[in-house]
């Protein structure tokens, strides 16, 4: 499916529009202007040539545009059929498997913004969480119509991005992915904690907390990939757990009977779905210590 | 209710055996014998005294003074009418409101119990959670009956102690009960952490997890009270939560959105009833330590 | 030596001057005018009588208490003889064993101070370390007359309340001594660490570096008595150090050879000499923490 | 001055053993019986054949071999000339700038081997630092010769490995190197610390402590360079120091007076020559944290 971009810039206008054609959701006019200006010498400047076309545009095509998108988490839509890549992009956030609770408030949500706007919620969903979905909502209601169109327009440029990101292999990339990465250091022993189970969970307030990765950290006390990497990192509230209890039990380091520490906890919020979160454990059986890293 | 032990000395002998004949359950002839070794310089050798009277008694008085023990959250029992003494210890523990999954575990717990050994489950439930007196009990089964009959003894009279401990007043105490605190630091500020929301939860893995208590830090960072106190710190699991993203949003500290860390979760077990248990917390928006403390 | 509040409230004009007479340096006059205004109900009342007398004094007389100090650590004076408190309280900063390049800075600050405002440089020396007093002297040297003679009397005051701390006892206390204090948590064992080493050393610039005080920590890892206590703290700055190396070693904890930690230097500064200021270190063989604590 | 593996290979036998005829001290043979076994696959198995060589000598011949070096910081002998190695290996670890103490030292160290044994003593230098030549040799002296003679023959393999990294360049590599680094971040602000001076200092006991590496954190909080790369990391103490008062002050962060925190000494030992050793910290203006980290 994936495209060079050397192929892209030498191929015919109609194969070019046919590749790019809903990079911009049902709105093939974007790749059609943009053909024009090829070639482009990298991925960076194709999507900078496809956003100052949208950003220019006629007010009327840009409310277009927005008016493209489907609601999210829309029942109706989702059994009439959405583009393949919009029903990509809100299964990877869980929109296809919602609690009842987060069904009515995604519904509520669609409602009570379409009828102020006119027009779609419209948020990059693969940048976010379900809560994370509602929490923006909450703070976009209340503006004015000319901010929530910018705002719409600057959503639906990440999803293009990420689409395009998706679609073209050139020399160089666009910025769309993040990374989460853990690091367990055994500050009883002096090293690196390997062989310790740890389980990254997407918290959620109305629906059901989900794991989102499984690992075990290896002899340099990382984990083989990063918890979450080659994507954005939803912006949101995560809780990872690290099973020291059994780490140290195997080693017949002496603990309390129960163990003081057995599953940590560690808590903590996204806010930078594009950045490298590092989130270490400084562990013995008797203490810990946390924090961002880099 | 509380007697002293200055009176108790001095007192008749009825009135001696009317104080203290359920100081072990159903079973005054233990007072009985103590009357006579009066006075006692302390609550601790009046204790000791009682204690070497069941420990010297005859196999069938100490056997039966193990089966006038109730079983643990029996309902038919519990209808009945239990002693007071054992009504308040089974409640304290949450004994008198288990979901429907403990209730079916005591109740094998109790009945597997029995069968083999022909006398009830016993356990000074003061000094447990309802999780640490199933673990028990998985690991007294397997036991024979001697030892049992040792371990029975063992946890009644340390029911019997929390219970003198209750009802005397002397110038010595029983070292009965333990003690867990915490102190919060922020060392974003180099201060210590006032207004802290805490809140304790024992953590159950059958039923509901409750909140044991909830308190908010002083200008020292510590809470007033200790988290638990006046009574044995039961074994168990639990969950320590610090509401820190309030606290530095309060304080104008700049912070991401959402914040990295907002309520902060430690969660840790308790081994020693009686002893005190510290569980610090060192603190900035973007990093923090706990460890056991003293 | 000491007098009771009490006895000073009831005795005669004299002997009330006679004994308070040099809680300001040479000025007797002080004292006779608070005679008039027993009796004082404490020592906080004692000694703010004695300092308003002094605050609404004319100018001259203010001028001439402050001309009554000697110079700090002034070689002629010493051998003249200085006033038993100007003596003692020079003594316990170091100022009669001071290095060579210490003496001549002193006397730089001397000479400089009493040529551009024609009296002595006040500074209330047993809250200062030598650094801390050839510091503070750079700071006030490019100040007016009328700020350096205010500021002179702050010291003057907080001299007389160190010296009237000294002399009268009372129910209550003037604040004028801090504390210093330590703890060191083992958190390779979960448990305080009982007998290690500390040392607490003054640092210095000019001079060398002077151990303040050699302690081993007790069964709670703390110090029987206070790093600094029934004292100011004096502000400068110090190294604390910790033999943890030995510690670890002698409870057979194994370790690289030579071991990763060994003598642990904390380096810190003191600014408030009246506070508490609580210094603990978490320690295994292979990581510390420390912070400023309370 | 390198050769190429490739090159080694080929060339005459001659050439050969001129180009290794100094890898063991003054002691071709071991090259001329090297020559027969080409071509080697790797530079590992170059060392590995010579050091069997080594190995499998009859007892007069690596007697011999020991006898060829020279004691350690010989004047007499640096006079003389040492071999261009040798000299450049007693330099690298300061044995040419010695102090007087150190001197008299390391002369004792050489009479009292060299008389009981009959041989030099041999540490290879370049994996150590003055004291711990002086602590090894306190250690070996009471063995017995053969003992010795067999460490001897293992240092000079280590000289050799180093020596021969330095000559030869290979697809492989000896692992014959280790690296110390360090990494700041600001927990404080919740990012790395950029703009920190550090500095290493090895510390000596007989004589003066000197300055390994200066260097300024960048914008990851680590330095541009390992503090100790491309060579072993010599077994000894060391301190390393972070200016974080100044990071802090720059930053406005508020603090006391003098500042609680300034420059901050980690003090730790090195044990390991070949391995990566990584000495972090985590920094607020009010605590801070360090590990041996990986």
């Amino acid at each position: 499916m994936s495209k060079t971009l050397a192929d892209l810039n030498i191929c015919t206008r109609d194969d070019f529009i046919a590749a790019l054609g809903n990079i911009f959701e049902h709105s093939p006019w974007i790749a059609e202007q943009a053909a024009i200006k090829r070639p482009f010498a990298g991925v960076n400047q194709l999507f900078a040539a496809m956003k100052a076309i949208v950003d220019r545009a006629p007010s009327e095509l840009r409310l277009a545009l927005i008016k493209a998108h489907p609601d999210l988490a829309d029942k109706t839509l989702r059994a009439a059929g959405l583009t393949a890549e919009s029903s990509a992009e809100q299964n990877s956030v869980g929109l296809d498997r919602l609690s009842d609770a987060e069904y009515d408030a995604f519904e509520r949500v669609n409602n009570a913004y379409r009828s102020k706007f006119g027009f779609p919620y419209i948020v990059c969903v693969r940048r976010h969480t379900r809560d994370s979905i509602l929490r923006d909502f909450e703070r976009r209601l209340p503006n004015d119509a000319l901010t929530e169109e910018q705002k719409s327009i600057e959503e639906i440029s990440r999803i293009a991005a990420l689409r395009l990101d998706a679609l073209v292999t050139a020399d160089d990339r666009l910025v769309v992915h993040g990374r989460l990465s853990t690091h367990v250091l055994d500050t009883h022993g002096g090293k690196p904690a390997a062989g310790i189970a740890v389980e990254l969970i997407e918290l959620s307030e109305l629906g059901i907390s989900r794991v989102v990765t499984r690992a075990v950290t290896n002899s340099d006390g990382r984990t083989d990939q990063p918890l979450i990497g080659g994507r954005p990192v939803p912006i949101g509230r995560y809780e990872l757990t690290f099973a020291v209890g059994d780490y140290f039990a195997a080693r017949q380091v002496p603990m309390s009977d129960p163990p003081f520490l057995d599953r940590i906890p560690v808590r903590f919020s996204v806010s930078e779905p594009e950045g490298h979160l590092h989130v270490p454990l400084l562990v013995t059986p008797w203490s810990y210590a946390t924090y961002r890293g880099s």
